[in-house]
């Protein structure tokens, strides 16, 4: 993602701890701390702009919600968006993806969410997929029993990569659909690239996945 | 498949005992003296009018053959085919694929195909599906190990409900294609649903798997 610069988002985000978390190892194991109720710890790795955790937080107040994103000039539209909606159930994390073990301690996380990973084509480039194994055994560490990966992607070669990657791994497929707009999924929240490619057609995969062992 | 019935089909296929076996369950365990050379043998269930597995037999000389093909109809283009090729790597099988054990014994077979078998997109029809859980333990049975299941299909709802029944087997992922004419994938033999869909601009999606204990 080609991203424009923006230098007053450093200063934004400094101006709302309340939001964007400053001290994330300091939560590790009590994340539940930072919402007003405690209920399931949902997180997305990779949010983007943020429409899809935002749209997720509103929907489900059920749940909790962390929306993780490692670059601060896109991070700072999922901030703008919790600005104007100040949901209690959302919480932004501006770290990078390969350290989850160091903010989240053993089974605090009860979802993942994957949505439109940056797909690295080149074979060289396959450990820096976010379903790559060694990203896999920190989502299982992180996972509580029973907990649950969901993916969703419009780029084939990623979708095709990480069945294979899950298989291998010995995770268990719980549900795949190869043409999510046209089945009968309901409650799907669009996000800033889902919008962008559907629209040019382009089928969008979905999975939902959990750990055997879990 | 609506087939055209054919009263000469009952006929040339007693007439050619040498390529449709007439008694399958007196070469279970056996398979290789019906053909010229032992070697590995890959069987196709519900072959349809062969093409696939002639073009196969054709394309390697280095394995042995079985159409398995239970419309006496549909099997008869296969046997014009044999009669024409009279490949000696090719034998034809009239036989329902429920019933794979009475004619295989314990890891005889090293490759399954199944290609674009009917979807049954129904749910109380599900345990009909080639690649429903009963079938699955049957091929478990009949691979060898490091055996494989090769599968192809047009259809989305069939391709999605077998990722999953094979995952929740417990069986691996090989390699995924989810629109298999446009990717680098060498020496596809096209069956007569593969050239009829693909060329109403359909995906094709194929896969291999195999069994994890195996
Ligand atoms: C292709 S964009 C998709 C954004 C959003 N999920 C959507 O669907 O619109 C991928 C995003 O993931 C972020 N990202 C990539 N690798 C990451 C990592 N290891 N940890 C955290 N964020 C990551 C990128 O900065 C980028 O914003
Ligand atoms: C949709 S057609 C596809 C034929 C061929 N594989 C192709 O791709 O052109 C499915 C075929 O499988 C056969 N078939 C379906 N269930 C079968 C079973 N349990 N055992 C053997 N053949 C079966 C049908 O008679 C039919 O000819």
């Amino acid at each position: 993602m080609r991203v424009r610069n923006k230098p007053w988002a450093k200063e934004l985000i400094e101006k709302h701890p309340e939001y964007v978390v400053t001290d994330p190892e300091a939560f590790k194991g009590r994340w539940q701390e930072r919402f007003e109720q405690k209920q399931p710890l949902h997180i997305e790795v990779g949010s983007g702009k943020g429409r899809f955790i935002v749209g997720m937080a509103k929907a489900h107040p059920e749940n909790n919600y962390i929306a993780i994103e490692l670059e601060r000039n896109v991070l700072v539209s999922i901030l703008e968006k919790q600005i104007d909606a100040q949901l209690p159930n959302l919480q932004i994390l501006h770290v990078h993806g390969d350290s989850l073990m160091n903010y989240f301690t053993e089974g605090e996380v009860a979802l993942i969410y994957l949505n439109f990973s940056d797909p690295w084509p080149k074979a060289r480039h396959a450990k820096r997929r976010l379903t790559h194994k060694t990203f896999l055994e920190i989502y299982e560490a992180i996972l509580a029993p029973g907990g649950e990966i969901h993916f969703k992607t419009d780029n084939r070669g990623l979708f095709e990569y990480s069945l294979v990657s899950f298989s291998e791994y010995g995770m268990r497929l719980k549900q795949v659909w190869l043409d999510l707009h046209i089945s009968d999924y309901e409650g799907n929240i669009m996000t800033e690239y889902e919008e962008k490619f559907s629209s040019k057609g382009q089928p969008i995969y979905r999975l939902e996945a959990m750990f055997s062992n879990k």
